[in-house]
């Protein structure tokens, strides 16, 4: 018994802080066997097809939906805080000039946003002023990305407008022109759908940072470094390389398909650490597929995709082994057919999810606690110095 | 029975992880009770004393301390790549002009980094890359603090010597002249002492970031993030501004302390998580202090020093609280004695600790593994939507 209890008690080896509770949360809840995702007890899909992203971000950081004149209040000096600062774009042309990776290039742009900050000298523990560095910073990110896209395709940024939605006013900034309304609504649903997540890597990482009392600055640069990691954000550019893969083939996407996996490739946008059957962002993203393809007449993106999960589901049936489609299976071949360069995608997830980085880090600042885990010291106790000369 | 285990079984609520145990690590090792904390199994007395920075960053990321020729091999391609490109440059004269935080222009500067990196297109996967980006880091990091704090003077940054030893040539960039050899070897022996120290806050976060195979620039641009709160890195600031108050009270030291205590001030640089008796850091950067004051013969900083502590410890016992001097409440004086400004401390801690930071980073991913806790969800679970129009 009492060494039963000792087994027990006795500090286990968490990797991966796997089934390890760190914090308590009212922001969102996955149940996996259901397919369900909630932001504060709203289903998602209630939420994407029912709100705009502005909408949800009031949810997420302020806990209710706003009504007009909330959203109003909330919107308005939001949208005026999206141009950046000439020193951001310049380093926006200097990053593009050095072809670096977009990821990178946003980090670094948000890292520099905070030189430009007007009130940087708040409290630590301000957390009004937390609050506003993070609409800051979620308003100037379309702007920083959308400057360096347009940097390396050798055009001039186009200054954002206050009168789009944030979705609207990205792709305008991308490409100069107003997007049609299918367009619009669809990348608004896109990052809605991405918002928030759990205490997923880049999230935890927001917690961490901010938890030592480093501002949001800090926090935000750190979460698009972990977000940047292939393990998490990414998975929907190999979705889409995947795609052309198969439309260059010329095959039949069953016939792809089956070559594919005959030779040991795998198809990604599949299978989940959280999700038993069919992401419902999944879903979403599916319907806006066949919309988006119906709307400008180029199916065959949209038609490979259901194909290749028809045949993964009927044929293979990877759904009976709890292995199904996920977020990523859909969102790239979306972005694509909205225009959006592939190598953006992780970027624009970083558009998103800074909403539930802000709404983690909020949640965890109002009653703060040093996240410091140990480590299980492994290593030589007692080693002889030997000095330089006689080693 | 059943409900004991149950309870001792069921998921815990883990704030600040504190006591969970997250990897098993073969770095660094801290004996609160006993004031010890061995690299490796090695002393830090005898690392810092004996040995070099670079010695001990060989022994943190290699495993073993170098002889001569390892030294050498290891040390020369380190000194090589200390000159960063001029767009960091521009970038530090542009960030000074903004009157930005050096913590935030430190974390700004290195995220660019990544963008001159001539092996730009690594495998995420691939360790002797992750070690080569973090030797480049380390070697950077002075070089872009230097650039900082002189542009912001008005003064031209100075190029790095690569004949001279790692903490050496970042006082000689940042001033121009070859520091003395007691000062060199204080800095030096300082990085030593403040490169690793189990799981600490920023060293968690680079682990989080990498878990995702993001690369080694988002790690430590992240890590930079957690240190700059005042709860990580700042302390030793906190320290020289109090002996600053001392000084300008024209008090005798035990008179300020005294009248400081009585209204109800404190004296940071006291106290620490995991040590309960004098951090033994501490005890040689008080030996330093000494003799950088015998060199300079100002010697007033030191004494007040080593009143404070003979006071709080004398007379009011803390000690026997528990409550000890920690490396702070010298670093800050030494610093000062070397004629570093006081808002670089916590960026050279990250000059420093960026070994710790990578030694753990190339550990853990050996055996990498996503880290990604849960949340309990203690939200509403079922809301009912209402769209704005009817809200």
């Amino acid at each position: 018994m009492v060494e039963l209890l000792q087994e027990i008690t006795r500090p286990e080896l968490n990797r991966g802080l796997e089934g390890v509770v760190v914090d308590s949360s009212s922001l969102s809840d996955i149940d996996g066997d259901a397919g369900r995702l909630i932001y504060r007890g709203y289903e998602i899909e209630d939420l994407a097809t029912g709100a705009s992203f502005e909408e949800v971000l009031h949810l997420l950081w302020h806990g209710e939906l706003p009504d007009r004149d909330e959203l109003e209040a909330f919107v308005e000096p939001m949208a005026q805080e999206r141009p950046v600062g000439d020193g951001v774009l310049e380093l926006m042309a200097e990053l593009a000039r050095q072809d670096e990776d977009p990821m990178a290039a946003l980090r670094t742009g948000v890292s520099m946003l905070s030189a430009y900050d007007p009130e940087p000298d708040a409290e630590p523990e301000d957390m009004a002023a937390m609050a506003r560095d993070g609409r800051r910073i979620t308003a100037k990110i379309p702007t920083v990305l959308a400057a360096f896209d347009r940097y390396r395709r050798g055009e001039e940024p186009i200054e954002p407008r206050a009168d789009l939605g944030h979705a609207e006013n990205f792709l305008y900034m991308l490409t100069g022109e107003e997007p049609d309304e299918i367009a619009a609504e669809t990348f608004d649903m896109a990052l809605t759908l991405h918002a928030d997540h759990g205490l997923n890597a880049s999230t935890f990482t927001t917690m961490v940072i901010v938890s030592t009392y480093a501002d949001v600055y800090n926090a935000v640069t750190g979460g698009i470094g972990a977000l940047a990691g292939h393990w998490h954000g990414g998975a929907n550019q190999d979705v889409m390389y995947t795609l052309m893969d198969l439309d260059e083939s010329g095959l039949d996407p069953i016939e792809w398909v089956e070559q594919t996996l005959e030779e040991g490739g795998r198809i990604p946008g599949w299978g989940h650490r959280v999700y038993n059957v069919k992401d419902p962002r999944a879903k979403i993203l599916e319907e806006r597929s066949a919309l988006l393809a119906e709307s400008t007449g180029e199916t065959k993106w949209h038609d490979y995709t259901t194909a290749v999960e028809r045949y993964l589901t009927d044929e293979i049936g990877l759904p009976e082994k709890n292995i199904a489609p996920n977020v990523d299976f859909y969102s790239g071949s979306v972005y694509y057919q909205l225009g959006i360069p592939i190598d953006l995608y992780t970027p624009i997830f970083a558009m998103s999810r800074v909403g539930g980085w802000m709404a983690h880090i909020l949640e965890y600042v109002e009653d703060n606690r040093l996240i410091r885990p140990r480590a299980r010291y492994v290593g030589p106790t007692s080693q002889e110095f030997v000095p330089l000369e006689e080693r």
